[in-house]
């Protein structure tokens, strides 16, 4: 028997939506979304079916698309399908497969939802989904917001089978003979993901065995005190940053009775593109020389006698983001850089080599921090992977038929010593690969961040 | 070569102490506490050395006095040591020996603090300790409270040694040769923390090269959180609990406005004992009938037309608690229970069983929640383990000599069908134990929290 009046529950307690709305369902024909597919034709509700086809698997993207066709029509569900040029996408907007994938079937579902008045998305994602998010953002070092992973509702998104664990969704699917499709690349996912699920979660169910459920509550726990947080900078933000002409100015005076100091200076400036890293090296400087000024990849800030003064930097501004060791995750107006350092038996071990633009591979110990990130100057030139002469940036940019007008927004980082270690979402630098005599390897993950999921109208 | 540079860096960064400072050093003679000693001898520091025997491990603990005194001797510093009887002690005052030594340790250590006049008491954990505290909590359900774990400084307690991690630690020892007493008891602490240290840390490094310090930032940013929440929640406090004679009125109107609703109405009860399991039942009735009442084991709510209404339990009235199996945490005034459910294989393979009162392992599928937790009543009677036939619980209480004015006070665990279950800190029953149909095991703990390190004056 399929679990409905759990999900019922599920919905009516988190108040996912009402039995007035119409929800369009995300389902990629898995166990998961048929699953979900099926609780609400069993429970009544008014919905409908998107797919996307991200042409990324040939026949298999084929057998898919005709599978979950095949669902509709003989459940009488209104289908929406979509065929993308996923790597076509990625490769104009340098960004990764799986972020242009990201991007354009949330666009695509916003697009039916306004088009044919649905309230809501509705995603598949399970409890297992949501305690690997907030183990892996805290391995790699989050706040209070990379706590709470994956909510029932943010937004115009919901997700209805947080209620059921993996185990849960693959006893049900198995008792009940439901039909799906295996996704092969559901089982080649990431590295560290994968880590978390096969090897750590089993151990943390042993000394727990409601894991899921505790971690229910972990989360609610966590996203009221983000609300908490945010509330309270939300306060700040309109007592303390007073606009001037083109300018924000903040008292430093109010600055230095803020209390955790730190926190608050971080959460009021990030939205300028600050990093936790500067905000430190900015508190640490308010009692000395003022005239100082430390820079975003946006936004330049400025210690004067009485406030701290930020203002945008123009366009054609250039741009010097220092990156140090001790802060390995940098948030960027549009865009973020992470990056972490692991032995190179386990990297050949264990990582699946992701051939992506968007992520480098270097050897850990030629790097001179801080590094640098900037975008082109005059004479900049670097070895390309794979090549032992130097070729002209400006040449590169041709071959690659960069347009103009993009030219100085293609980041670019650079060792301590000065030279180009990666031109990112293109080529990285010979002289920084893996070699036999490297050591560790630093995996860096560039993401473009552009994507944002408008209100609910 | 020992890190006295990043020590006294770690030092000062955090603001631990200043030179002027004398510090107590809590020094059991392993490994991370001999360290320690040594960094703060030849930094020049001001400190002396306090060694507790806990008479717990016969020649053992006599080897290990002696150790740490001949160590304060060579050094020429002042030396401190207590023996304790610390099984009395845990019997007298029904705690766990593990609480009868954190508490007797702590209690003597601001004694010798007080009157010798040291600022701090320094602590030897490591980053590890920290991470694993953290999981753990985590792994069994917390809010943002429980994942600060181990900060450098609360209180009187100073933790100086938190830059290093254990793999450091040891190789430091190892390389230096620095002397120090291995104990046994170290090797097999508990299950749970354990399975983390063992299992589940190894694997995130893998992810993460750098973990210790990426939780290290981690840790300040939760503790920094917490510190916004509690601002928060002491404002609403000011604001929102009104005294009138002998009880506390709270605004329903006031109490709708609250957002995140649960989270800060909880925030504001905890201290009277109310349970979040509770509070969420509170908030349910909030628009129906008024003069419901809900009880914590020390207060009772009352929901009045326009407030809700807190008033203390007299000494003698009952108590009951209702444990509810959705939240496996419950806080009393002056203690906590916890537990969690495993598979019985798992329980035999893996979990050191520990010969404590303050811990009941049952059979899971016996219980029916709500479980019951009150004080006795007339008539009460159950079968003691081992025992066959039934026992009144007057009779056990005269057995075990219990005080009169204790008898109310002993706290007495009832199922849903009104069977005694367990006597805390006494005896559980037989019905509940472990048999060999048993599919899972239900593992409660009680913790006694009446310890309260004072804060610095």
């Amino acid at each position: 028997m399929l679990p409905l009046q759990n999900f019922k529950d599920y919905i009516n307690q988190n108040a996912l939506f009402t039995a007035d709305d119409k929800i369009l369902l995300a389902v990629s024909g898995g166990r998961d979304s048929v699953l979900m597919v099926h609780l609400f034709k069993l429970s009544g509700y008014n919905f409908g079916i998107a797919h996307c086809n991200f042409n990324l698997r040939g026949e298999e993207s084929v057998r898919d698309e005709h599978f979950v066709k095949m669902l509709a029509a003989t459940l009488d569900i209104p289908f929406y399908v979509k065929h993308f040029q996923t790597k076509d996408y990625a490769h104009i907007h340098k960004v990764s497969i799986q972020m242009a994938a990201r991007e354009l079937r949330y666009r695509w579902f916003e697009e039916i939802r306004n088009q044919d008045n649905y309230a809501f998305i509705a995603l598949a994602q399970h409890q297992d989904d949501a305690i690997e998010t907030v183990l892996l953002n805290l391995t790699r070092g989050t706040g209070i917001a990379g706590l709470h992973g994956i909510l029932p509702k943010r937004g115009n998104l919901i997700r209805p089978l947080l209620f059921l664990s993996r185990a849960e969704i693959n006893e049900i699917v198995e008792k009940e003979q439901v039909d799906y499709v295996e996704d092969s690349s559901n089982l080649s996912t990431n590295y560290a993901r994968n880590k978390i699920r096969l090897k750590v979660l089993p151990q943390l169910k042993e000394i727990n065995a409601n894991l899921e459920v505790t971690f229910q509550h972990n989360i609610q726990r966590f996203a009221d005190t983000e609300m908490v947080l945010q509330k309270v900078v939300a306060d700040l933000k309109a007592g303390l940053l007073i606009s001037k002409q083109n300018a924000i100015h903040i008292s430093i005076a109010e600055i230095k009775r803020l209390l955790p100091q730190k926190l608050l200076l971080f959460e009021l400036l990030k939205p300028y593109g600050f990093t936790e890293h500067l905000i430190a090296e900015v508190l640490q400087a308010l009692d000395k020389q003022s005239g100082l000024s430390f820079f975003s990849a946006s936004h330049q800030l400025t210690l004067d006698r009485e406030d701290l003064i930020l203002i945008a930097l123009k366009e054609k501004e250039q741009r010097h983001l220092l990156l140090h060791a001790q802060s390995p995750h940098v948030v960027l107006p549009e865009a973020e850089l992470t990056w972490f350092t692991i032995a190179k038996s386990v990297f050949e071990q264990e990582y699946e080599f992701e051939r992506d633009h968007n992520m480098a591979y270097l050897d850990a110990e030629k790097l001179i921090y801080p590094l640098i990130l900037r975008s082109r100057q005059a004479g900049d030139r670097f070895k390309p992977m794979g090549m032992n002469n130097f070729k002209k940036l400006s040449d590169l940019f041709i071959d690659e038929k960069v347009p103009v007008t993009k030219k100085d927004d293609i980041p670019i980082l650079v060792n301590g010593n000065g030279e180009i270690i990666w031109v990112i979402g293109f080529r990285q630098d010979n002289r920084y690969r893996i070699s036999p005599t490297t050591k560790n390897v630093t995996i860096l993950t560039y993401r473009n961040l552009h994507i944002t999921i408008s209100k609910q109208s």
